[in-house]
């Protein structure tokens, strides 16, 4: 499909978005196989056919590489407003609860962690993408407060926070797959822990 | 203090507890200076003072090693009953909040969760770590129904995972370490979740 794309808008940035779809694509399959403990630069070079002064132009660390094949699969969302924060807070959470049940992905954020923990790693780098992935529920609590059913005295980067760790800590220190249920009950005590009280 | 406990209750088990707590705080210290990278059996038992054998008696491989010393300062909790679910789940996350501003402790939990995602890590000695972190939280929630200030349809295991994931993801995810606003946010978002209606 990229290819498609290469020849239909011709060369140049559609070769570069080529370069970089395969380079995290074989981060993301090489993790899912066999750990970050083989993710070697030489390894995703070699199996994204790609050369490694060109990695080394995108991504200059293995953390770098790894945040940017999380963010492929676990981006910066938009989600329309509903007119009710519970079912905008429940869109969030099914896109990335899915997002999360892709092969691999558990042990890619477990390595993401991990290497954001070792000497040398920059941790502002994580911070920044976890402050990405988690601004679409800020807006959405904020929406929630300026339409009126979410009380405005809610600490909103505590909710948020809680509303992201769920999920993440399910997967990673529980070991479990989050699913449908454990969306729904974060979905209800979420919605009744910021909810205005309805007059 | 280990040394004088040893004499005074005479060899045998007190040697062992010596040698228990010596190799874990040399684990501890390893990785708040080093990180994961750095920690091999050899480094662990030169900086403890012990012998090779005598750790791998102890702990056989490396998950293993983490696992205990992340349980040797973030450990089961007991909190008595104290009439009101919303002063138990403080004093439990109070606690924890105290053992994960210990230096190192943000990336030592980084290194355990990194250190279950790689080939050959046993998930469930890790899942059942966290299962034992979470307990008594999952204790304070049904002593909470019994009392009647805790909502009987609550689905506990989802709100305990809510409970214990908000720190943890503060910490390992947006790298800042928890802090007591941290904890009375969540003792106030939780306890409006999952509180019982005032009759």
């Amino acid at each position: 499909m990229a290819d498609e794309q290469a020849q239909r808008r011709g060369p140049g940035r559609p070769r570069q978005e080529h370069v970089t779809r395969a380079v995290l694509d074989a981060v993301v399959d090489l993790v899912a196989e066999s750990g970050m403990g083989a993710l070697t630069m030489d390894a995703v070079a070699a199996r994204a056919g790609v050369s490694k002064p060109a990695m080394y132009r995108r991504w200059s660390t293995k953390q770098d590489l790894v945040i940017a094949a999380a963010e492929s699969r676990i981006g910066p969302l938009e989600v329309p407003d509903m007119g009710d924060f519970r079912a905008e807070l429940r869109a969030v959470l099914m896109a990335r609860m899915e997002a999360y049940r892709q092969p691999g992905i558990d042990r890619l954020l477990a390595g993401v962690i991990g290497a954001s923990a070792e000497v040398g790693a920059v941790r502002e780098a994580f911070s920044a993408y976890s402050a990405r992935v988690m601004s679409e529920t800020r807006h959405v609590l904020e929406r929630g407060v300026v339409r009126g059913d979410v009380r405005p005295d809610v600490q909103a980067a505590d909710a948020a926070t809680l509303v992201a760790a769920a999920m993440v800590f399910r997967m990673v220190a529980e070991q479990r797959l989050p699913d449908e249920a454990l969306v729904e009950s974060v979905v209800d005590l979420i919605g009744r822990a910021i909810g205005a009280p309805s007059l």
